[in-house]
């Protein structure tokens, strides 16, 4: 295999499907007579390289040559791959395969990123019909590794098999339709739910603003990681798909849709569905579906709050509201008695800062003394509206000790003391607890830096001033255990 | 206000609510005839304790007390809110009210977790059908913040302000509808989808598991961070919403769904919706919100990947395939040259990784560096099915040096060495480069432990040869500059 891919059609969709073949090392060559063409596929690989090769956690290979020609000949001539996303007009489509048939290798297979028509469709009236399948992918096609893979009679199981390979190696998933109809699967959700949604602005309802919190904050990001009937498996209980379906099935013809053509509710399809749940699910239990599903959407949550965005900017807000209960402050004036340590967080260890040995995960303690070192300084006054005027402390050096276990689901607090702050220097002492028991210490070095220069500098007056009163009033406190330490040297 | 909620139906929603009251600090009384109640209430809290106190970064206030009652007038007498979550009969919901009426608190809330029926339907009849409201959360209710309040106008402006301050004082988003309708907004379109689903099982396009494929590897984790609507605002580019509809206005009428009742295709409507998108998201640029939502993506992915999940196992199985061509070995006999460091990782810095410096952020450094002690074990012999055996390294302490930045989207590289290895002592040496160019170096002490009991014990014989050979190989090599260094100690 050559790993060449001809691109025709170079949108948003032409354009990711070029990013994914490249970035995973293949050399693509684009025909678009768009005089814009290579601006816009440009602007989509510029999104596709700053997020995708992040996305894993192994580099991917060198990226491909990327090439535009004004022949189409020359595109597809010793491409193994062709896809054609071309404007969704069947007769455009058509005239493309009759251009692809004079000039594509014999053994090329041509993928149509078509959102609608069938595959008999695009075939039909074409000598070389068997090399089209449908391999229809989901924006942006560089990060969702979604491509509907749909074929016909018409097509051999080499080809077949060929088509879902190389899919596969490009880190995306296809999913080869039992049979083909009109919008494969994905897509005839989206249209059942944007019918729905047009009526439900139409009749004043909600706007689609509302509407999309409706999906977020909801059914959204819980089928992010289930889709509907494991969702439904869960929500059924121990009781089974069978017992949801008994329940839920006579809302059919209830008025719960604008969308009223529904198949009849019989014991076949019950049993059906029933029985491919069975295959797809039945190895786990309910319980463990449960567990499962909520240890992804608190990984996805956060994540989204580390974004401040959707689930997790709520979070983020519902945070804030319980810091004074919880003891923590924002600034020196608010400190209550200056000669202790600091409180500088009090939150439970998440389900997702754990690994496989069962315990908070080490770069996680690390995670959570750099939190706190984040509030020690906002309370001396290096807050966001600071950072964003272009000063900040950057961590030189670092050193954490473990001395005991935590669990997912335990308190943990920690405290802060400033060893000393002078000048550019800010020198951290974190103690974690939970309760009275030490988990780690964590020792830091600090230097204010220029954002712009990225050099040290010294920070503004009322920082440094904040930091030597909080150092002068915590050098009374005994020196702790452990300060200065070196890895191996004796206790 | 006594933060006192009244449970009525302890069902998986009903469990649901009153872990939600509970965990954020209010005292819950739960009334249920169910024999099974306290049991199916306990399971619910048991998976809610487990995920929702570390969901944010700050302690949850104290639990409320959990008390279950055999009668409804001491469940309810002085509540503050009473959540209805029996099963979905009007008549059946319609009684509860008609008791509540006897004994509930004037001012208090009554929400109702109904699907389907309308407010005014569960009003019908009552004296003081003002204080009832459509309060109607998703499962899993303690982690989803979503919940539907739907109102008449037999409520009070005081009642609907209240029943939205309470939802999100226990961190949920109260979504008012603007005017009631059978099962509300969320729920018709997981009806719409439903049908659309039964129809394609039935018709034997795809199978229940497809199906779930088909939404968790594209459009539903699309939906877990932006809904409908802005993403098709993103999907139409720079032209705009109104272009997005022109295109795909006539599919209205393409047989896309079985699901054929559609709203009539004006101009009018296309101007309502463009101008609520507008004002939704028209602060925003498009390449701005395309960037948003890969940050949204890859963080979720990522996130999903910690549980070899959905699309994050999927991008697992990718990396793996990835490894050899860059050049990780998971074997010491793979090892081309043992006197030399080993290359313990090659990635591109992810998008999650950066902080508000606008570079890596410290935590991932020991992240990053975590990951490749794991290799190394690998390496030695200690992988997944020897630490599912009961043995396995516990970091007991760390020095990180930050010499360099490095931002999202380049390729880092980190070699290792062992600096000593003997007895249940590892002693790790990790360098981080992005080419040439040195950013960080991870000194690491750890212990070889028995899962069991947590304690320190010999690791097998040959993990322990294999690391005494690395060792020796290693002990060639000149000391690394830093090795040994404390925090503050002269370079």
């Amino acid at each position: 295999m050559s790993k060449i891919a001809a691109i025709i059609g170079g949108g948003v969709i032409g354009g990711g499907w070029a990013a994914r073949f490249l970035l995973n090392g293949w050399d693509v060559r684009v025909f678009d007579p768009d005089p814009e063409a290579e601006r816009k596929i440009g602007e989509v690989l510029d999104n596709a390289r700053r997020s995708l090769p992040g996305l894993g956690n192994v580099a991917l290979p060198d990226e491909g040559r990327l090439s535009f020609h004004a022949e189409l000949a020359e595109a597809v001539s010793g491409a193994d791959w062709i896809q054609e996303s071309v404007p969704e007009r069947l007769d455009l489509k058509q005239k493309v395969y009759a251009e692809l048939e004079k000039y594509c290798d014999a053994d090329a297979v041509i993928g149509s990123s078509t959102s609608g028509f069938k595959p008999s469709e695009l075939q039909k009236g074409r000598g070389n019909g068997g090399q089209i399948v449908v391999a229809h992918p989901f924006n942006p096609v560089y990060l969702l590794p979604l491509a509907e893979v749909v074929t016909t009679a018409a097509n051999s199981q080499q080809v077949i098999a060929r088509a879902k390979e190389v899919i596969s190696s490009i880190g995306m998933y296809p999913l080869h339709l039992k049979n083909e109809i009109d919008a494969h699967v994905a897509d005839r959700f989206l249209e059942a739910v944007w019918r729905e949604a047009l009526w439900l602005v139409k009749d004043g309802i909600a706007t689609t603003e509302e509407i999309d919190n409706a999906i977020r904050y909801g059914f959204g990001i819980r089928w992010a990681q289930m889709g509907l009937f494991d969702t439904y498996r869960v929500a059924g209980g121990e009781a089974g798909m069978k017992h949801f379906m008994a329940q839920f099935g006579p809302c059919l013809t209830s008025p719960w849709t604008k969308l009223m053509d529904v198949p009849e509710f019989t014991d076949e399809l019950v049993d059906l569905i029933a029985g491919q749940s069975d295959a797809q699910s039945g190895h786990m239990s309910i319980r463990e579906m449960e567990r499962i599903r909520d240890d992804n959407l608190v990984g996805m949550m956060r994540a989204l709050g580390a974004n401040d965005w959707g689930t997790g900017a709520l979070q983020n807000a519902h945070d804030k509201s319980l810091e004074g209960e919880a003891g923590l402050v924002s600034s020196i004036d608010d400190i209550a008695d200056l000669s202790q340590p600091v409180l500088t967080q009090s939150r439970v260890v998440p389900l997702d800062w754990t690994d496989y040995n069962g315990h908070m995960t080490e770069s996680r303690y690390l995670d959570a003394f750099a939190q706190s070192t984040d509030r020690l300084m906002a309370i001396i006054g290096c807050d966001a509206e600071y950072i964003a005027s272009g000063g900040s402390y950057f961590t030189a050096e670092t050193h954490i000790r473990h001395i005991d276990e935590v669990h997912a689901g335990h308190p943990i607090q920690i405290k802060t003391r400033v060893i000393m702050g002078a000048g550019k220097k800010m020198h951290l002492w974190h103690e974690m607890y939970e309760g009275d028991r030490l988990l780690a210490t964590g020792e830091h070095m600090l230097l204010h830096v220029d954002l712009k220069t990225r050099r040290s500098a010294p920070p503004a007056a009322h920082i440094e001033a904040n930091l030597v009163k909080l150092a002068a009033a915590h050098a009374a406190l005994a020196a702790p255990d452990g300060l200065g330490r070196a890895i191996g040297a004796p206790r």
